[in-house]
């Protein structure tokens, strides 16, 4: 894992993120707090510029527009002609037939690397009957791990399922990660930063697999430190001490990975 | 006001949030710490449906446009085929009167549950003159109480306007709350955020006098702690401690809310 | 220095921003911690008028749209025929065409009082070539004090440019401000709200090389003094105690500014 960290915090890759309102800030600060160099441009002008010289591409739907969403398969083709990772992650698709509609619509004409969402933004997006509610939801019944695995065959890509075990699923293996906290539900947008972390590892590292489990883990056991030092002060606190581990992630933590490795 | 605040806790509704630019981030962090589940969703193509499904829909025009004003519109429309409650908060009006034709705009086409502002805000929606400076403003001289009731009979709502004291005003009567801190205004959004409190009191509770109370109490109880908890340290400490406690009154906290009930 | 604060927190000058949507709440809530009074608003049918109403207006191209831009020009010539000090920060000029076509247009139309940069970005619209990577950039090799005399006098306007050493230049004269620390750059929409910042510091006093001198050394003072308070703690404390610092600045911390003034 800390070598996957090591080489974003060395290369520093630039991230294009076309994201929601909500959490550019947090975004930026997280990716800085990773080692990476965040940008932020939805101009339909000029996305397709700044994602050919940005290492990774993050599409994320969560305040979604006509044209952001235009902008985003722009940005999307572009890094594509670049072999540069995009990740997408379809905040809230099943909540609305238009968020549904133009997650897919992105993954119909974009070549995604990362596929990343919770359980019921997956399974909708395959087609399958999931509990939703706005962009939370709870964390369901069926087979996280299979859903993973048949997700990624349907869209012929790496796909991220997280939840209180995440669920990393590409054509060479399955991996599930058992850090993280449940804190992390109080703090809005931890699932879309993520997205980004992983976008920043995928800058560097082609091994997707690999590198997307080292960056669930690493983000996981952050807030596993961030939590042990925030005690019960609360979630505005944690937020923040959060920022701070995401900085301070050293050779030593990786013996707090929980990583499970599922032979094909 | 903490069996209000249970029941929002408890049954987790979905506040729908048609929000400005600045106040996003902590709205969404302030609406979990509260034990609700925040969505933001602007685009006309998907605002009525996320409104059908959400529990309150709060409009802020804090950083309107003409297009999300029409997406205000149509999601006030459907929140209001479903009887679900609508906030407008009307960020700024007097200060443009682009501002205050589109807030007299939503006031016409929407049933508007929950209208909350500061007095200046009020006072020049009712056509009253009031001194104004951008999106803050000065208390005012004029009697607040009485531009509560008037206002809360012309636009046929609840009032709230807020400041030193805050005023409650519906055709079921009248209520002050003395809760709340000035270190409160010197953290953007805290208004914002009050107004999308409401929403998710409103959500669970039909008795919109006294559920907006209770919301209004318990956010300066909310902010009391966190000054005595912050003491001198600034504003920066002060809004994250403020996250913090608002994710931690108790049934104990009780005993310091400051509501005077005014018989109609 | 402490004179020109003091002048901000006694006439609380309204600061018009139209900016990125990274740094709103950010920008918003260090205006306030200065005592200044922050406002946003991008809407074409307003900018003119709630520029003609406020002190100073930002204008800030990081996350610029078609509209946005249009908006900053309507907003910039209005403030310009009331005579109020206008605000350039031309995040990423030269990271895109796109952006540095925008930027050179806002330069072109509107009267800039004063424009803020980091070497790359003036560079760029000054035509010399400096190495930039999206909104970040390295120090360059270049002499910066020569860069922002030479852009000075192109453009016609007081031109900042900030990094490891601030310089600000116009035809009175150049400072050097050598005050801050290297953690700022871990903290999203640090120079954004610098610029603020400047603005507010212009609304007030018409001597600008001086005001602006004033409100970079105060802002590098802010940011010594938080990062003595945080230690290693990390980049998410920083953000916050940063924001307690920019509202604790006394008469006493008046000796820690480092400015060098370069006679003419």
């Amino acid at each position: 894992m800390y070598t996957n960290l090591k080489v974003v915090q060395e290369q520093n890759p630039l991230v294009h993120n076309i994201t929601n309102q909500v959490v550019t800030n947090f975004t930026a600060n997280g990716l800085l707090a990773v080692g990476a160099s965040p940008v932020m441009a939805n101009a339909i002008e000029e996305v397709a510029e700044m994602a050919s010289i940005a290492g990774a591409v993050i599409l994320n739907i969560g305040t979604l527009t006509t044209e952001t969403v235009d902008a985003m398969i722009e940005a999307g083709k572009a890094a594509n002609e670049k072999d540069h990772p995009v990740i997408l992650d379809p905040v809230g698709a099943g909540a609305t037939s238009f968020r549904t509609a133009k997650a897919k619509q992105i993954l119909d004409e974009v070549n995604v690397t990362v596929l990343r969402g919770n359980a019921a933004e997956i399974a909708h997006l395959t087609g399958e009957q999931w509990e939703i509610k706005g962009v939370d939801t709870r964390s369901g019944e069926g087979d996280v791990t299979q859903l993973a695995k048949k997700a990624s065959e349907l869209f012929g890509c790496t796909v991220v399922i997280t939840g209180e075990v995440d669920v990393i699923s590409n054509n060479q293996g399955t991996n599930r990660v058992m850090n993280g906290v449940p804190l992390l539900t109080k703090v809005t947008g931890s699932g879309c930063l993520l997205s980004s972390v992983i976008g920043a590892f995928a800058a560097v590292n082609n091994d997707v697999l690999e590198t997307a489990t080292s960056a669930i883990s690493f983000y996981g056991i952050a807030a596993e430190k961030a939590a042990k030092l925030v005690g019960d002060r609360g979630p505005g606190s944690f937020q923040i001490e959060f920022l701070n581990q995401l900085s301070k992630i050293t050779e030593d933590d990786e013996v707090l990975c929980k990583i499970e490795r599922i032979t094909k």
